[in-house]
């Protein structure tokens, strides 16, 4: 039933030319969504205030950048992740305000840069190898209107490295924490700082990392009670909930 | 070196008794934590700003009364998470305030009912036998000063549940969202509310259900963007950093 | 909204007191399952048309006899599913009509005994130890009214016995087949019959049956196209579908 | 022994040159399945009643167009499933008839379309990445005989987008239902519905969704009765399945 | 259709008042295994020639008993395996030839004691708590009709005890090696001796041993080519095989 | 010390060169494995009277090449497995006797036909995709000395096809079942017949076959008592113990 | 062959009495470590230089005693580990100087202390949970002749109080550090000391933490260089090494 | 605070400038690795005392060459692990000492031999598969200055072969054994050396091997006292430990 239907309906029922009982029957089944102009008939990112969207991987190239042209037309700001170097060569040619970062796969329009955080972002990562993950959170939280502080390659087995940007830590309001292998440094950072700590297991690793397993039950079972975790790689999903936090 | 040590060296250097570059040799070595008067020699809890929490798997009943008493010696509320009867019993006779909640065996002082979280944390559960869990991350948010408001069995085999609480999920601040089985209902809630969420795996189920490793898989990969997860039934976990982003 | 509310609303439409517009925003955010008088706010079980059924697995025997004295009031027929000696022993207090299962735990009460099926369920089990779970299913689809036809101990180890019970088997419309262990018996089944079998792995053997495991990931991997699984130990899930399909 | 031998056999005793107990000699290690006229010689996918099947990953291009140029011969209607693309040249080759399906790999020739089944099956997927295996079970279904009615991308962490697609789910006789990630919908879609659901994990994700395992697992945890499971991606078993369950 | 009712056929065809259509018409869906006099009939354990045996997991003491007795009506030979006490109390009581074997809990019944085997099994255990499942491999083949000669603690951490034994060893026509922890045993004594070595992982160790499991996946890799595996602490199976093997 | 340096050490004692305690610490470290005239000197193969074989995975077609030449030296009949196209090409050129399979990556050169085993072995395999390990398991067995009958596609969906070839099966004296997806033929085949079976787990299949994980479970935990497992796709192995047995 | 045997057969050669070619023939099968006086028939413990120990789990307390007090015999230090309460009842009567830890299970006689090691071990637990497992790695350490220096209750998400016992950590020649839930201690403490560390899982935690699973994964996966781990609570094993390390 | 500032803020303070409870003030938050001067600013590989090593494994061959050449200029020594051939390209132009090892992808300057190690290190694989393994654990211990010792093809399944090196194995003062598929050679190593035994699991293996898992397990549960485990394939990882052992 659209808002047409339902407007249609109470005119009716407003000039006596349906019964009140006729027009609850009619009602009862009204599918709540199909109302049309409730909010809940918005994207769910729009829901959220957050900008559009798009997961890359698993569509074509072609896919990708319809679905990016369509977004373009009402939106100012757009993400597009796990993006290969195909798709980033159509989606980059919709807009000269696209970027495309080769680490992470992720392509980003930002032309509304309104910093909508009350504070700072940090995302740290333990190697070089996590950068990859790390960028596309990076690259998220920015696009969410965040200020991000990123800090590189603090590892845990080089504590001095961590203890040496404690204060930078100290100063966010949420901290992305990624590493792969033992997945320890979200613990360490979360005894140092007061804030929500997210932590992103990476795949980084070989033999008995399993892809990230390791990394992932390592967070887990954090001994630092400022932790949460989300998937295995999924630098988006901690830079979109940091966002939500820093915006809160 | 304790502050004082300190004090007395750089005394040392102002008289001119000690050269600074014996002082400065002397403090090379310094120990960052022994300063005594740092920060950083807080307790952990206390450097988060949060009530001292004590958890007492593992402890006997006499430990747990014993670090208990000592809190309450400083502390107005303090927390005790899975403890057994008969340590509730030792750790209730040190304080009338003491309550003790059999069903996830927390144990709570909570004389300082201060307010310090801006929204509500809403702690929500999918079935009756995910209450436990529910009610260990209920006991910590109330605990560490946030008004909560606890929804019942609103599991996704029955929608219409979910949907006729959701004006009471999208007034919170954070949701935490306790479920066992299949773990489905954090995608769901996510998907509704525009807030962070964040997922307990609880181990109810059977079979296939692995003690929660089938819901813990399913948190992880959730289609919601606003989802992080915390361990297995660790409601305390999801209960301490809903607290700390309900008071960012 | 409740239907009390919404006819209110409706009047003050008709009389001309709420404008259509101001209607209409009123009922914009209306939850979908408050209308109340809507079919989506009964029990699931009713939506299904089916016996209700409680889990008694995880509640005290008081609250599984509570929630049973109520469906009394208005069913004729209940099931209460893995329910211990003591839970019977309540249950079975409240009419004479109740029967308990000790094998399953199940406890039925089936005074409505009309058959709803089309046809036949066969349940069928590997071994005598896999007897618990199908008493489950065959009282389950029994209770939903259906006639079941039960064959015990047919494991593929003894093709013989199997074959000899095939025209049993080929005369069901719907087979139930409980095996442990390797879990090799749907698809020998499944082989020798036209109609949809539902396997249930169950948690009999030891050492690298890993308590179910692999008689699960046996059924899953069935090379007969006409199998599908439930969860380890699930006869209730397996003797509810069935009867679903035989009814259809 | 064939059934010329037996009758040849029959035709001694009668005519006195064979003994009865010599007869019965002969007749004991008679295979059953050696009769030649019984029903147990035909092929499975004839004893169910279904059109030829050929799995066609593992043969090469020209063992799978050999098998369907014989299957052609006794069929109007075959399917291939899991083809690339060098099978399906050769195989649509053999007849126009033949329709290539690139996504899920399925080849159908489909000229007798008889409908057989009672009623609709709703073919579901959570994702736009599920299409394939959705494909996969509505191309089975319809070849089988059935009329499909597929919904795209209504995944749980867009509730309304379920619930504005509840009428057509609703009025099916069967749902198959496909999902990966957290594999939440058929939960959901169970909770509508009252008829069987068949739930089918694809291995759509990354990270821990472990190829499958996620959505695996979660399916067989469902807290929706009314749900049962094939394997990963098997969109073959769930339509075959939901077809027989239609017809029954 | 039993032999007597097939004989009576035979006889209506031998007497004319059967024709051969008709009585071809009657046997067309004869079950194989109801002749009644086919060896099929027999079971299973009358196949293989062997004792009957009795797994008393998951029987009450009464039903192994009751088992038991009508068994040693027809037997001189019986084997339980995997009994407790209770159960070992009444099965004793039926005849004094019961031997209980607490440690592996099997109970046996060896009057006739003639050698059927060609030559000795030597069953082998890795350290002395491999002993339970190496006594129910050793009462396993001697009830079947084996000399057999055990070999304890030769773990490979002390190879010397393995080389000192190396004749008994090569001696046997078959050697059943018992081992836990890291399951290494197995390779060891296969690449000593030219026999088949079946290897059984029992359930010894703590921690990463999950139960038996790298033992198990140990000797699933054994490189050595004569080694084959049953499941874990399965004495008996092992047993089973090896005086299958020693037979023929 | 060769078994030279040995005599001359003994005849130095014989003529009173060299005092006993001398000649004791001069052996006192003597290397077992150095005897020189000692079986344990032969290699692995030889002890067990067996051809020489070649694991071609993970070394070079030049190394295959070389060391299978080098064998080719001393022995009538090598087996190479798991060879690809190039280092067949290399081996083949060797000698006119050298034959390759494709399907299993064997070659073989069967100079000495003599036939070793007793009886007859018999290679049974559940799917045609099967067939590369059932040809593994067959080349070896025949190179051994022994009789193969292969019975190929008898999976227990179709458990006719088994019980046709039931007399084929009986009348081997091992038989070596290969299968994949769920594994369930060797316990269908341990069934029906009396002498050992040897299970090969395949990788076969896909989603939860987990790579031959699902059927070597199902295997190890075959409720038929003559079944024991060698590791997934080793049909080497297979052949290697039955012909171990088949000699015996 | 006993080092008399052999003596007695050279002389026979020396006398005359019996031939070259005899003895040779004799020597042959010369079981290599019954040659009673080679170093490898002592004890696996004596080759290693160290006390005896029995591992006391799976053993009665009345066979452990009776080890126990053989061992008594020839050594002034032994060492039992795993023993519950009754068998250290027993134990602790045989000497005055057994002493009982209850935590960890270990009895020890310790009446030879010289000092063995070059430096010191210091053995470090990250919880007060994992103390059982550090006193079982200390106790052997100490029986084994070093001198130790515990540091409890450090764990990374604290990383001050690590910090302030970093010249502690550094003065030791090896490191055993025990670490449950993430498991990421020995990480940090790699980094921080030049010396190997030994990681120990412990089993504590819950959920993810599937019984020291997770902290086993994290020490494999240390992106510390001079890390080594032993299985799950094997504070013994850890020990041990250490012991070895500190003696070389 | 660099070594400068906290000597600028003493001359303060001596000379009055700056008063005591001003000094500390600043000094409180002073981070412990700014000091500059202090040993924790040096490089883990420094503070080690190893040469430095760069894994290559995830960088591009251009970021390899430009970290190798910025290490060059302060080191005679350095190691590059698991470097492609195109990296290796790069790197051995930098310098005509750099040898490329293609096996395990090493690339080693090696200009300072200078012996450290106390004694030898032997380096044993199992198989000639696990050879890049143990070439990686060489290299590594020979570039920190150890003489190894490497002995190949010791697999437990032909113990002559072992027994026969023995005391080569015994005169090193540690032992790293690298084995894949069951991983049953270190305990046997370890039962005959009385060193530390450091064992690596190799990927080597198919099927139940599990890409190193089972290899891994087994060496974890070593019954060998004196082994400890390193991650799969972590030959360097062994080589670095053991030279720390052998200086120690």
């Amino acid at each position: 039933m659209s808002e047409e239907q339902l407007r249609s309906l109470l005119e009716q029922v407003q000039s006596g030319a349906v019964e009140i009982d006729e027009a609850l029957g009619r009602m009862r089944h009204l599918p709540f969504e199909d109302l049309g102009f409730a909010k809940i008939d918005h994207h769910r990112a729009l829901r959220h205030g957050m900008p559009e969207v798009v997961f890359a991987k698993g569509k074509t190239p072609e896919q990708v950048a319809l679905i990016a042209e369509r977004l373009l037309m009402n939106s100012r700001n757009i993400l597009v992740t796990r993006a290969d170097a195909s798709t980033a060569e159509l989606v980059t040619k919709l807009t000269p305000q696209a970027e495309y970062f080769p680490l992470s796969g992720a392509i980003r329009v930002w032309e509304d840069r309104t910093i909508r955080g009350k504070g700072k972002i940090a995302v740290v990562c333990a190697g070089t190898s996590d950068i990859p993950v790390a960028e596309e959170a990076q690259v998220t939280a920015e696009v969410m209107g965040n200020e991000v502080d990123v800090v590189h390659d603090i590892g845990v087995a080089g504590i001095h490295r961590l203890m040496s940007n404690r204060e930078r830590l100290c100063s966010a309001r949420v901290v992305v924490v990624c590493a792969g292998m033992e997945g320890a440094l979200p613990s360490a950072v979360g005894g140092l700082v007061a804030c929500p700590v997210i932590a992103v297991p990476t795949s980084v690793g070989y033999g008995a990392s399993f892809h990230g397993l390791a990394a992932l039950l390592g967070m887990l079972n954090s001994c630092a009670s400022n932790v949460t975790v989300v998937n295995i790689d999924n630098g988006f999903g901690a830079g979109y909930v940091a966002s939500l936090i820093n915006r809160g």
